[in-house]
């Protein structure tokens, strides 16, 4: 376990208190009022882009000195024009229907007592992700709207960004009377403040990590806070004995290149052996276009039309999440062995099958355990803004509380109203 | 972290690893194969029941001789009586509707993807308890009929019993066509064998700790399997300056004293000072009639009716779940000190409110943030069986997943369907 110097400790635990008294007031604060906030934080962002913009050269600057890559240098730049769709993105977030308040469940019991299952906000969310400033924004804005104060952690290369940012977003609070402490950043405290985040149980009620592997596993291992995992999509697309032709290469091509550095595009493509001679083939041609690189089992390798180039594919391949133009291709003998192969390899977030066959389908929607299903469109299609759930805070891969994109009802709990007129147990 | 011993360590993931495989077996189980196997459960224990005892008293034996308490003796011991309740649970866990399969939302998207949220079993549940057999049999029940797999770790204390019950377990899910290996225990790996399943993420879904503070406090801090904190229960009872007097003597009394070792019982009882003259001296007259402990703040004291004996409260008298015929008392000014106070020391359990005004049961439902807030109502009615969700597994105090009494739906996580006609991602 990391250790904590107790100053750092001690300033994080504050935070995180402080964090928590403004959660109370943002639990009982009307839709209304959350939706004025989240339009005055839009609006304060644009009016004050100018600054926001200066603090983020700073960081820009950091980085191109300290060699960071181009797309890593693309993700951290905020520009006008971003910063104005960041602001949309919280408009949109205000036009949401108030996750809080609903109920879920309800009855008379026979002794007369009513019972009522209400949706209430989680209370402080905690995030740790990377250095993407918008999802500061992002983070702040489904926090508020589902009645939670939100502590962020993002990544050092973006502090100077995230701290005009939460500043700017402090002070719309401030103006739509909210609590200032209901957004706030631990970034001052380095690595050591995401430990202590980590262990602020009894203080900060869920933690989301957003972001790469590492970050994920660590989160996971070091923290007593509950946390959810998300993000990790060794997805796969699963090419049956009955797939039309065309459909499957448009699904498999789109679920591949459409953008390739997010966790719903495919890394791993499974064809049935009696398709290894038609539609693979087409496939493989279709992919090698777009500049795929092919990672080959032998069978699959063989498949490939004359000038279509493979490499041979190792069983790394197999468990590799690639994000790039890269795909690990595999034939084999039926729906059981492309089962048994996701069952092995895949992180559990999305899996496609292309079939006309209805025992196949059925077959393969039951006996996978993966947060989605597919059959007959792209991987592409996980996602909280596709399934119509409005605005999202990431993909969970884990079956606890949340499984797939996580909107803004998975920014909620429940409690048990309990209402009687003087019943004792006897 | 414990450290494991490499063999140790093999042995309980080879256990978590064929009940993961057992879960795909029970995942697409019929609900007639599954409710075919409880009932042949119940019948192997009743029928079996002679060999269970003797197991169970060699148990005894070794309690008794290492001075035992004679509470903890009466949890441990098995008889004819118990084992045919035992039996008569999971005949009733039979006769409950499936949670699995039940669909939770879905819609048709403007792109024609016909979207579906199915409810699924976890996969494989782990248990660690205290020495009561009877929790070896009702988790194996509860987990069977949600379609998972269990892992059961109880008290060493109960390890012969236990070890004849999931004997007897297996013969019945082997007799009805369902793998044995859908219940195992690893009781006889001892600590680190429990340590083993707290690290053993990827094969256990989701782990259940049940027992005392300690035991839950070290699966929160130890685990990476996504465990659900369940059981401490510091609840209170608040009666209101408007609480009827003999409504609130019935509510404190039977919250207090219906039974003492669960986690619904009332531990805490704050009075508003306007009925420090009135109902809370009656209160106490009949707490004391029943034999209750009085730790009482110095006004309360004052209240205390001639002859009524209290015991000065201290700091840890509010934050104690005493669990036993005790209870700490105190005055406050208003509804607001008692929601500060609970605030304070709450486990986030369950909280009562006694009172006849609408603005002060407004406020104390909607300013408190436990598992379940009852008006007018005992606290002991937070319980899954008269909540009317059939059997609980535990009562969760936590947000994420499950908060309070944990039923079969509380087993089950969700799968996205998604169903198409060859949409891709423009």
């Amino acid at each position: 376990m990391t250790a904590v110097t107790p100053d750092v400790e001690t300033a994080v635990l504050a935070i995180c208190r402080s964090a928590k008294e403004a959660s109370r007031a943002l639990a009982t604060a009307t839709r209304a009022t959350k939706d004025a906030a989240l339009i005055e934080m839009a609006e304060a962002l644009v009016a004050q882009a100018g600054r926001i913009v200066a603090a983020n050269q700073e960081d820009i600057a950091r980085g191109e000195a300290s060699g960071m890559s181009a797309g890593l240098l693309d993700r951290l730049t905020l520009t006008d024009a971003r910063i104005d769709q960041i602001a949309a993105a919280l408009r949109e977030v205000a036009s949401l229907p108030d996750p809080v308040g609903e109920i879920r469940r309800g009855s008379t019991l026979p002794n007369g007592l009513r019972l009522v299952q209400k949706s209430v906000p989680l209370g402080v969310v905690g995030m740790i992700y990377e250095a993407r400033p918008n999802v500061t924004v992002d983070a702040a804005g489904l926090a508020l709207k589902s009645g939670n104060a939100a502590v962020l952690r993002g990544g050092s290369a973006a502090a100077k960004s995230n701290e005009a940012i939460v500043a700017v977003l402090q002070e719309a609070l401030e103006a739509a009377g909210l609590p200032r402490d209901a957004v706030q950043s631990i970034d001052a405290y380095g690595r050591e403040g995401a430990t202590a985040l980590m262990h602020a149980r009894g203080l900060v009620d869920v933690l989301v990590p957003r972001g790469g592997r590492d970050l994920i596993q660590t989160v996971v291992r070091e923290s007593t806070v509950p946390a959810i995992e998300t993000g990790e999509g060794n997805c796969h697309v699963y090419v049956d004995a009955t797939a039309p032709l065309e459909r499957a290469v448009d699904i498999v091509l789109n679920s591949k290149t459409h953008r390739v550095g997010v966790c719903n595009a495919a890394e791993t493509l499974l064809v049935h052996r009696d398709r290894a001679g038609d539609v693979l083939p087409a496939i493989m041609a279709a992919l090698r276009g777009a500049g795929v690189t092919l990672h080959a089992s032998g069978d699959a390798a063989a498949s490939a039309p004359a000038g279509i180039a493979t490499v041979p594919a190792t069983e790394e391949d197999w468990a590799t999440e690639y994000l790039s133009m890269d795909l690990a291709v595999k034939v084999v003998a039926d729906i059981d062995e492309a089962i048994e192969h996701i069952r092995t390899y895949s992180t559990g977030h999305t899996e496609a099958i292309v079939s006309e066959s209805y025992a196949a389908i059925e077959r393969f929607t039951t006996s996978l355990d993966s947060a989605a299903i597919i059959v007959n469109a792209s991987t592409r299609f996980t996602d909280g803004g596709q399934f119509g759930l409005g605005a999202e805070l990431g993909i969970s891969t884990q079956k606890l509380h949340a499984r797939g994109p996580m909107g803004l009802g998975e920014l909620t709990t429940t409690t048990w109203l309990v209402y009687g007129e003087g019943q004792t147990r006897a």
